[in-house]
Formats: structure tokens, sequence, C-alpha cells
């Protein structure tokens, strides 16, 4: 005897949630035989709306609701500036700051021949059109530090060789309030070699 | 700039899940997103299912997709023995040894004035009137060791008081490969007190 067939396939559902296993699974799948039916009304509409609502911007490649995204669309925003990321929930964290202006491109994912994506895979040809089709000063590559990040940081500033545009990467070093012990030697030689004066 | 709405609701939906916070509700909407159509639409399906399906079992209160539930009508079990359980994940539990083969009596919640649960809130009224409409030779009560419990417990026996039932409790000790240095002294009473004797 286990559970009955329903609750079953939702325990399956809920472990095809990442880093979701068997116990987690069940106690999710409980906790919504317990919560009232407004809510799995809800949450059921709200699955399926995510499939069908959420689109990609067709300028940037970030989610949107809408054709252009709401980036993009803002007239405020200084579009001679793209800062390049790989995933949309990049995006969200640059957002959160506050003080970046410009506009965004998501790649989605990032150069990796070992495990067969390469630059055609991900949506380079569209940020160079994109750069070509409109008068951009400046390419932040803020891509994480790995040797994919820098695989595809190396492959696009090649690509924009001589068209005068200035390309950047982000600062890679200590984060702010961590303990110095338990930062790996490479990042500390990062924070060692890009070390800036200050007096 | 956030996610759009409809992102920030199905976060909003996993966020209600037990003990999923911002970062992992994110995480698993982003999941959902880069899914499958087919998947998501099943998913969506059971969510609404098992609220629809799932009923108690008319008899013993666990979950069942039919009116009697299949422990209830299963006629090769030994219908003289009722095990008092909490809530329906324990009979998973039970069920998962192999060698029980009583019956089952899920109480939906443990006796806590304090809390507002008094007798008449859990399943307690159908356990008894159940005792007395069957022959019932033994009644196993296998609720966890708390204050919660242990009232539970004997407010149940009290009431089977004088009717020839043996009335017996699941025993506490020390679980099979616990490292006795993390076993809270409370345990190890109980432990103690129920000692058996080896030789």
């Amino acid at each position: 005897m286990d559970y009955p067939k329903t609750i079953k396939d939702l325990i399956a559902c809920f472990k095809k949630l990442p880093g979701v296993g068997e116990k987690t699974a069940e106690r999710y799948a409980l906790s919504i035989l317990n919560s009232d039916l407004e809510f799995t009304d809800m949450f059921s509409d709200t699955l399926r709306n995510v499939k069908t609502k959420i689109k990609r911007c067709s300028i940037c490649n970030n989610y949107s609701e809408e054709e252009i995204c709401p980036i993009c669309n803002d007239k405020s925003r200084d579009n001679n500036v793209i800062c390049v990321v790989e995933e949309p929930k990049n995006v969200i964290i640059f957002e959160k700051i506050g003080t970046y202006n410009g506009l965004y491109h998501v790649l989605d994912g990032l150069i990796s021949p070992l495990d067969g994506v390469n630059p055609e895979d991900i949506k380079i040809d569209s940020l160079i059109k994109r750069i070509n089709d409109n008068k951009i000063d400046e390419v932040i590559i803020a891509v994480k530090p790995s040797i994919e990040g820098e695989t595809t940081a190396l492959y696009i500033s090649k690509l924009l060789e001589n068209k005068n545009i200035k390309i950047t990467k982000i600062a890679h070093g200590v984060p702010l309030g961590a303990d110095m012990d338990y930062i790996d030697a490479l990042t500390l030689e990062l924070a060692l070699e890009n070390r800036t004066q200050i007096s």
C-alpha cells in the first residue's frame, strides 16, 4: 500500500523540480492536500500561464509578456550601452542594484565546446546584429568567471574588434563581507592582479 | 524592473510550499519555464486533480480515491487490530515495514489544548465508534512521543477502559544506528525505563 495514484503523480511532478528529492516532494504534495482549493486552482492556472504567456523579448532575448520587454521599451534608458548576461535571472540581479541604466542582452548560455554548445547555439548573432544596427558605445560583458565565461567574452570581443566600441568586463575579486580564509586561490590571484591604488 | 507578472505569480505560489523561500521559489519557477509544455500541463492537471479526486476513507480517515480505502477493503488483513496514527503519511511508513497486517485509524492531529486542538477536533469519536461497532482485540497507539502524543494516548486509553481491549503503545528508545553522544536525556531515560532482559 502506497499513496493513492493522484498523490503519487503529484509527488512525481514535484520531484522534477531542481534539487527536490522524494522526501521534499512528498512534503510539498501533502501541503497541497492541506491547502485550500482556491490556492491550488491559482497554482494550477499559473503553471499553465507561465508557459503560454511568457515569451522572449525580440530585441534582448529576456523573458517578457510582450513582443518587446519593458527595459528595451523604456525610452529613459541609455540605449548606447548593452550589458551581456548569460541568463534572464542575471538581468533581475543587475536591476536590483538600481544604478545601471543601459540595456541588456541575454545570451541563453555560454560557449562550451565540451558540452556541445557552440557560438551559433547561443544568442551571439543577434547581439552582433543589434550592435551593427544601432549606435552602441559600450558592451559590458557580465558573465561568470569560468572557462566558458572567458571563452564567450573573448569570442564576442574578437567579433567586435575594429568597430570602435568600448568592450568591458565586470571586475572579479574578493566579494564584500567575505572571510579571506575561504577565498580560493584563483579569485585571490585575480584580485591581486586587478588591484587598485588607494593613495 | 522585475520578472514579468506571470513569473512573479508562479514564484509566489512556490513560496507557499513548506520551507520554500524566495531564492528556491525563483529557482523552481525558472525550471518550469525551461521544462516542456507536456510536463507543465501534466503538473497543472495533477495539482487540480489532487484536490478533487483525493478524499478521506469513511472508515479509517486515510487519504483515498475511493469511499473506502484499499487497506480497509483488504479482506486478507487482520481487522481486529487498529493502529492509531496522527497523519496519513504515517500509514505509508508503517506499510513500508511490511510486517504489520492490521488496520489503521488516522486522527488528523493530536490533542493540544494550548493550540486550541481539543479531543472533538480530531477523529477520536469515529475511532471509538469503530471500536464499539466491530470486534477489536488490540488498539496500537503509534503517535510521536511528545506532550501532545502522550495526552492523546492517555485520553484514548481512558475512553477504552473496561472494554476488555488490549491497548498498546509503540516503544520509544534509542533508534538503530544512532550515536549515543547525540541522544537526548529524555529519550535515554525512556530507553532505560523500558529496558528488556537479554539473558
